[in-house]
C-alpha cells in the first residue's frame, strides 16, 4: 500500500511535514501518496527542473487542508466511479464534509439572485417580473459601481456597500461602525489571509505566533504554515461544551512564549468545527485575557445567522468590548463575515468583509496599500454582501418571499442540528456536544482497541481509518476529527448538518447501520 | 508640505523603503505621507498597539503600487470635490491610469451578460428572450456547477471550463494542452502571485531572485516585495521597440546572480505598459536565454486578444516553445490569461486562468494543495472565462450580435491606439512607440531642466510633478514612469488608451494645450 510506504520510508516523510506542537493529524494524505509515485518518476526521468522539490517554498511543502484532504479526493473518485457504473454498497456519495448549502440542495434566496441577475444585465432592470425594490437597488449599485460591474472597484470595496454594512454592524450591536473601517474581501478566507499576512515579523527574536482553538477551522493552520507563522494551539474544553478556558489560555500562552511571540488569537464564534455559540461571560474572559497579553483579535463570526439552540445568542467580540468600555473599547480587533454561511449560502459567489477597529492609522495605511495590488476584490460577491446586510424591508416588494425563504432555511437547520445530534447520541460509543450554531456536529467516538490496531497496521490515525471506512462502505463523506485537531487519544469527526431533512435521516440510518457493524468487528 | 517632510526626515523614509538596485520610484506616496501624520497622531497617543510599525510585516512596508498610488488618491478627491461643486480648471476626471475598459464606457458584450445572468437566475433560461445557444449553455455550466453558481468549486475551477480553455489553447497553438494544467484563478492577479510564492526558497545560500522587465507592471514588483523575492529588472530596449534585448538580459542575470538566485523571468506580451508585441525571433531568444539560466517562464499573456498594428501578431509563448522542440519544449513556463482585459474588458468579475506545463510533478501536487485553502475562485468569474473561450460559434444565436460587438471594441481600440500615437508624436519633446498590442501607451518626455529643478525643490521626481501637474490641470489622471521603472535620466508616463473616441480626442487636445504652456512656463 502505498499510504505504509510513506511511514516506511520515514527520512522522505519528515522532510515533507513539520510536526509542531499543535500538530494533530497523523495520516498520510492522497497528496503526499502523489508525491511519492511522482517523486519516483521524477527521479527516473533525471529532469532537471528549475522548480523542485528541494528549493520549492518549504511552508507550502508543510501547509495542510484537511476539508479537501485525501478524504474528498477519493470520495470524489468514487463519485466518478459510480457514474462509470460501477457497482457499490450505496448508490450516491454524500458529501458531508464541507459547509457547502447549494451542493446539498439548498434553495438560492430569490431576492440575492434577481439583484445579482439585475446588475449583470440591465435590461432586467426594465422587465415587469422584476420587483421594484430589486430595480431600486440594482440602480443604485450600479450607479456606485460606475455603470458597469465589470468596473474595479475601490480595493476596500464599493463605498456604498461599506456604508451598508455599517447600517448593519450598527443595528446589529448598537454601537456605532465606520465605512472607512470595512474592507470587502474575496470571501472570509481572503479577509482572514490578508490581515494574518501583517503580522510575519519577529518581535525581541522571536517568530511571530497566533493563537487558534483546536480544534479549529483548517485555514488557520494552513495560512500559518504558509506563512510561516507559530501556530499557538489552545484546546476548546469539550465538558464545558467548547467552551472558552481561561486556564487553558495561559496555559498555552506560556508554554508557547517560550518558543515564539504570541500576537493574536483567533476565536471561532458560532464554532468550526464545534458548533458552540459562545456566552457573552466567557466572551468578556477572552477579551480580557487577550488585554493582559495585548493581543490583537480575530474574531470569525462568519456563522453568526446560524444560531439555533434554544436560549443560545450571538454576541459580537464588538459589542461585548465595547460594552466593557476602556481600556477593551479600544482593543484592535477584526471581525469577518461571509457570503457563504449563514440563511443565504452562496459560497460560489466570493463575496466578504472584515470591519476593523482600533487599528494603527500606520499599520492601516500599509494594510490598505498591500490590499491594493490585487486591485479589488469580485464586484458580484460585493453587491451578494449588499444584499445580506441591505436586505428588503417590511413594505417592500420582495419582503415577504425573502422573509419566507430566510426563515424556512434557518428553520431546516434547527431542525437538522437537533436531529444530528439526537442520532449521534444514540450510537454506542459516540458523545455528541449540541449545534448550537454553525452548520457542523463534532461528535467524540470511542473506538475499540482492535480498530486502533487495525488502523495503526495502515498506518492510519484512527478517526481517519473510521472515516476511509465509513466512505468506502456508505459513500458519506466526513472529515476526521485529526483534520481540525483534538485532545491526544480522542476521536472526533466533523459533519455537516447539511443534507436536506430526508437525506440526512437515511445518512444517520446509513451511518446507525455502518457504527454498528464496525464495532462489531472490532470489538 | 508634507512630501518634503519626508525626505527631510530620511531616517524614517529609508526604513519605509528599501532601495533594491531595480527599484526606480523615487516619489514619495499619498500612502507615506499620511504615514507621518498619523505616525505623529499615535506617537502622540501613545498607544500600546499590538500591531505597530515596529512589528508590522516589513515586506509589507516596503511593497508600493502605483497604479493606484497617491496620483490616483488626488485624482479620487478631485472627483469629490468636483461632484461638491467646486470650480476647477475642468469639468471631469479623466481616469487614464487602469486598465478598466468598462469604466471608460465601454460596453459589456451581450453574450456575455446573458449567460451569467441565466446561470444566476435559471428562470431567466425559460426567458423566450434568452437566446437559444445561451440556454444550453446555461444549463450545461449549471450543471457543471452542481446546479447553483453558489456551490464551491474544485480548487482549480470547474473541470468542464478547463476543458473549454483546453479547446480554446489547442486551437490558438495548434499543440495539445490538458485541462489537468489548467487553473482558473480570481483574475491573472491571483494567478501569478499563487505561484510566484511557490519560489520563496534560497537556493545555493542565495536569496531566491526573479527577472522582470523594466518598465513592468506593478503586480509584479509588488508582489515580489511583498513576498521578499529579490526583483532582478531587465530594461526593454526602447530604440528597438520594448524589444528584449538579450544582452541585456545576461547583463541583469550576470549582475543579480551576485546577490541571489535568479530562478524564473517574466515577460509582458503584448507588454503592459509598453504596447509592444514581440516578434516570434524575439520569443525564441529569449526561450533560449531562459534555457540556458533554468529559469522557469511566467508568460503574462492577458492582452493576447489585443493586437492591432499591421504586421504584428500574437505569438504564444507555449507555441513557440513547442515549435522549436526538445530541450525547449520540455521547459516549465506558466502562461496567464484574464476576463479583465481584450474586447470585453470584466475586470469587476476576477477571473482568470493559468497554464502551467512541464511542472515537476512532485511540485505540482503542493501547488495544487496550496490553492485550496482558498477554496476556489468566484464562479462567475470561471463562467465569464468561459464564455470568452467557448464564444458563440457560426450558427448561434448569438453569434452575429458577438461578432459585431467584439469587431467594434476591437476595431475602436486600434483606432484609439493610433489616434494616442500620433498625438503625441506630435507633441514638442515627446517620443512614443507605436502601440502595437495591450491598451496603454508610454511615451518617452524630454522635461525642461527648470521642471526637473522645481519637481526637486518639491521632492517629487520629475515625471510625478508632471503627471500632478496635468492631473490639477486638465483632470486627466495618468501614471508616472517611474510607478514601472525606466532607465535613470528618462521620463515616461502610461496613459491607457480607453478614454472613447471622442472624449480621448478631447483629452489629448487638453493634454496637447497644458504640455505647451508647461514647456514655455519652464523653458
Amino acid at each position: 500500500m502505498s499510504r505504509m510506504r510513506l511511514f516506511i520510508n520515514g527520512g522522505f516523510g519528515s522532510r515533507l511535514r513539520r510536526f509542531s506542537s499543535a500538530s494533530f493529524s497523523l495520516e498520510k494524505t492522497a497528496d503526499t501518496q502523489h508525491s511519492i509515485q511522482t517523486r519516483t518518476l521524477s527521479t527516473n526521468m533525471d529532469r532537471n527542473y528549475s522548480l523542485n522539490f528541494d528549493n520549492l517554498n518549504p511552508n507550502v511543502k508543510i501547509m495542510e487542508y484537511a476539508v479537501r484532504g485525501p478524504i474528498v479526493i477519493r470520495a470524489n473518485e468514487l463519485k466518478k466511479e459510480l457514474e462509470m457504473g460501477a457497482k457499490k454498497p450505496f448508490n450516491e456519495v454524500i458529501t458531508a464534509n464541507i459547509g457547502d448549502c447549494h451542493a446539498m440542495e439548498q434553495t438560492p434566496i430569490t431576492y440575492i439572485r434577481q439583484l445579482l441577475s439585475a446588475v449583470l444585465n440591465p435590461r432586467l432592470i426594465d422587465d415587469p417580473s422584476t420587483p421594484r425594490d430589486v430595480k431600486a437597488k440594482a440602480k443604485e449599485l450600479l450607479k456606485a459601481c460606475r455603470g458597469s460591474v465589470g468596473c474595479y472597484t475601490d480595493s476596500s470595496g464599493i463605498e456604498l456597500i461599506r456604508r451598508h454594512v455599517v447600517q448593519y454592524i450598527e443595528k446589529r450591536d448598537g454601537y456605532p461602525s465606520r465605512w472607512e473601517n470595512i474592507l470587502l474581501c474575496g470571501g472570509a478566507s481572503d479577509g482572514i489571509k490578508n490581515l494574518l499576512k501583517l503580522f510575519i515579523c519577529p518581535v525581541d527574536g522571536k517568530p511571530p505566533g497566533i493563537m487558534i482553538p483546536i480544534p479549529q477551522y483548517p485555514l488557520y493552520s494552513a495560512t500559518l504554515a504558509e506563512l510561516g507563522i507559530t501556530q499557538v494551539g489552545y484546546y476548546l474544553n469539550e465538558e464545558t461544551n467548547w467552551g472558552l478556558d481561561v486556564e487553558e489560555l495561559e496555559r498555552a500562552y506560556e508554554e508557547q512564549s517560550k518558543v515564539c511571540a504570541p500576537r493574536a488569537i483567533v476565536v471561532i464564534n458560532p464554532g468550526n468545527p464545534t458548533g458552540q455559540v459562545l456566552t457573552k461571560e466567557n466572551i468578556q474572559e477572552i477579551i480580557k485575557f487577550s488585554q493582559r497579553h495585548n493581543l490583537f483579535i480575530f474574531a470569525d463570526e462568519v456563522y453568526q445567522h446560524n444560531v439555533y439552540a434554544e436560549g443560545s445568542q450571538f454576541h459580537s467580540f464588538k459589542k461585548v468590548l465595547m460594552e466593557m468600555g476602556e481600556p477593551y473599547s479600544s482593543m484592535e480587533l477584526a471581525s469577518f463575515m461571509s457570503c457563504s454561511k449563514g440563511y443565504m449560502g452562496e459560497c460560489g459567489l466570493r463575496g466578504g468583509y472584515v470591519e476593523v477597529i482600533n487599528m494603527n492609522p500606520e499599520v492601516k495605511t500599509h494594510y490598505l496599500k498591500s490590499v491594493s495590488a490585487m486591485l479589488c476584490s469580485t464586484v458580484i460577491g460585493q453587491i451578494c454582501m449588499d444584499a445580506i446586510v441591505n436586505p428588503p424591508v417590511e413594505g417592500d416588494a420582495s419582503y415577504e418571499l425573502y422573509m419566507k425563504e430566510r426563515t424556512a432555511v434557518l428553520d431546516s437547520l434547527k431542525l437538522r442540528a437537533k436531529m444530528v445530534v439526537d442520532a449521534f447520541n444514540s450510537f454506542e460509543g459516540f458523545s455528541c456536544n449540541p449545534v448550537q450554531g454553525a452548520m457542523y456536529a463534532f461528535p467524540k467516538i470511542s473506538l475499540p482497541q482492535k480498530a486502533i490496531e487495525a488502523a495503526a497496521a495502515r498506518n492510519q490515525h484512527p478517526d481517519v481509518f473510521y472515516a476511509f471506512e465509513l466512505l468506502e462502505n456508505t459513500g458519506v463523506c466526513i472529515v476526521p476529527g485529526s483534520g481540525f485537531g483534538q485532545k491526544p487519544g480522542t476521536f472526533h469527526f466533523r459533519t455537516t448538518i447539511l443534507p436536506q431533512p430526508e437525506k440526512l435521516k437515511g445518512m444517520l440510518e446509513k451511518f446507525r447501520t455502518f457504527h454498528l457493524k464496525f464495532v462489531d468487528k472490532y470489538k
